[in-house]
């Protein structure tokens, strides 16, 4: 039987601040990757939304991104590996804190926005980056896109991995992502969206914006926990794949 | 054989700024609390002045403090019991990430400045850093003033505390610090401190400033790690100790 | 003919993070103070600020916090007189900095959650706030408590100041605000509400808690931003107002 | 006569932090280019080094940088050129109060670290930048790489521009500085740093690496104010121009 995991990215409040549906999304997903207070989340945030994915019996996970605030962890710093094998230890191990403290496991890592771009393109980056997962626990599992130098890194590290990939995105013919910037980045009608993730996931493999058949990976599916269509996609995503016969679960280690 | 941990305050640099001379107090000293990047201290720091410290085989303790870089913790910011709890569990968290990642052990927790004062005299702080502490790592053994609220909240909580006492600072008669306001707050004569600590760690008291013997539990000295006199300072304790015979070690569990 | 201002905190969005309906609520008001980066908002949410304010004709004006954005400047820090004069000028000229780029013109400013809390009761710190907004431009209004020391320390530096009250806080008998921490701090009748700022403005006066009738000066009145009611609120506030002859207005300089 | 200003980044300490000797570089300066509290610098920090310039009678100017405390502004964020016109109004108005504050006038602005070098290879940071001094106050002058994009840019927004170089910086036959990652990109020797300077500033030209005359525009020349050879220098450079009649004097406006 195929099976795949439903993440959303979760605890990007921040002080007074609100952003995001987490336990509207929470019955919908099987891994939250929960904001370690560079990009977003705060400790009070932390720990609130570590208790809220253990109530639900969701994987919990680490989502350390770029210290930037300002600009959520979207826009590129210049790193060096070093720097960001760093700030993924402390990221990491801050969020450990409130999972012990509540009794709990930590079971992957995913890095957040410009961070997760950069550490799929940089072979130096990602290598940082798993290094960092690794010294802290092998056990932990690494999310990353499909095909990515993190997954590759990640793998070389003796990490188990992930794969992500995106229900609202379009790739290329090379497997990449559309790019943001391009008319055709996303996919925004709704039965297309469902389409793409079970041929991904059933058939390993996603039709290209110029039409062609691209294999994929696909063992763990990114929702978005914003917007206000956000809640029933995740509902309608679920059912979609539970139909099919495709079991929803976190990852299993090998 | 009467033994006495001699600790100091390390890694309170930040990104370019230099702050402390960690190396050349280490071989002093027994336990080192590292400032977690609240108040002091950053990812690149945390990590070099862990490999220094477990290279020099000192105790590596997290040292947690306010939100307040540019105040370097020593500002009250007014927290609820809930607040401290949170930034606690995140720092020590954070620190830990490092620890683990050098294959080292987290020893200690002490707080910092403002977070350590206000620790010491409102029981309801002192117990939620005592909850986190513990939640965190039952084995952790919590730092505070001697005779403060901290160490009764640890104590309460199940932890192993280690009483602190200072060199260069005057007590008062109900054994409490006296205030940095008061001009006869600091000792500033070296063989005074030296005796100061003698007296603490042989007998278990001290002299307050109207001249009574006080009774004070000194299971560990602070010592400071700024100034261009905190090396020789650091020096001249350790031996004065070893010379009446006291070991200076780290403290041990129960 | 009685006149009286409507001010209301704007601008404290922050980067990806929303806080409030300024656009729905600038057309009752007749004073915005806008956040300044430090309690909240940023270069962007001030820049965008500024530019609605003007472009609705209001009063704009800085609104200086505590810098912790985590706390949103709620959380009080024992700061000097001096740290509090810094963090004025640094924080009014950075908003007018904006407000020239847009050919505008500052005209107040108001200290932000606790810091204005502690200018209310602190004279050395009400006095540091004053001498702040003084040395930058003799010519701006200091809002602040209806007799509070900010008040006071406003009028002795030579400012033009604005006394604030509120219309959905009670009061004491010795003209103080209800702490938040008894349960009748608040009005939550607006018929009540609107009652009290009629009372204010036309008779100078307001009936305390325990049913007195205390002498208070209202020369402009605090609505609040946030929440599902605030437009509807402000609405009938300022219907109010203008259906009992009195002119909603920006303060005047002598 | 020929004429040069001599400029200085200052102010960059921190709370507790302290980088730089500006007192002992004030002497020998004719700008000092002051930290606006977001690569550097704080309220206080920018308080005090406004006062001691205005003291030495040297010309103030802001020197705003990226967000990033951690990095010392010196790591490239990518920004959107509205971004950087933000952080720019932001910074310069802020210091702008602490200048107004102590009676002085505000006379030049150039950007620090890696906003400086984006600045002087992108068209659009460095219109967004001119066009943000241009709009806070169209007579302040804007300090830029010689030849930059930022010269440019500040020249076609209307604003008087000052040409900067280096005394120990190579520079290659295109006119630009030689990258830091090559071994060749110091000018070690300080005989051959003064030789450069006076080249640069007598006869508009400066060798570059390969041996070329290049022809360069120096207005003004950085110096640094941090190392333990850096007053030596700053005044050796002094006496040198002085010496070879060239006077040392602030940018003039038209």
């Amino acid at each position: 039987m195929k099976s795949v995991d439903l993440n959303c990215d979760m605890g990007e409040s921040f002080g007074a601040y609100r952003i995001g549906q987490d336990e509207d999304i929470l019955p919908y997903i099987t891994s939250a990757n929960i904001a370690c207070g560079f990009h977003a989340g705060d400790p009070g945030i932390m720990s609130r939304t570590v208790q809220l994915a253990l109530k639900h019996d969701v994987a919990v996970g680490a989502h350390p991104g770029l210290q930037d605030l300002a600009g959520f962890g979207r826009r590129e710093i210049k790193l060096s590996p070093r720097e960001a094998y760093e700030l993924t230890v402390y990221q990491v191990g801050a969020l450990w804190g409130f999972v012990r403290a509540e009794g709990g496991m930590l079971r992957h890592v995913k890095p957040h926005g410009a961070l997760y771009n950069m550490a799929a393109a940089s072979a130096g980056l990602a290598e940082a980056i798993a290094e960092a997962v690794y010294r802290i626990e092998p056990e932990l599992i690494l999310f990353g896109l499909a095909g990515s130098e993190l997954i590759r890194a990640g793998n070389r590290a003796g990490l188990r991995t992930a794969s992500e990939v995106f229900a609202d995105r379009t790739y290329q013919s090379d497997g990449a992502l559309t790019p943001r910037s391009r008319p055709d980045a996303l996919v925004t009608d709704e039965q297309q969206a469902l389409h793409q993730v079970l041929s991904m996931v059933q058939e390993g493999k996603v039709r290209s914006t110029d039409g062609r058949d691209v294999a994929i990976t696909a063992e763990t599916i990114c929702l978005h926990g914003d917007g206000h269509h956000a809640v029933a996609f995740a509902s309608a995503i679920r059912s979609s794949l539970e139909s099919a016969g495709i079991a929803v679960q976190r990852i299993r280690r090998g």
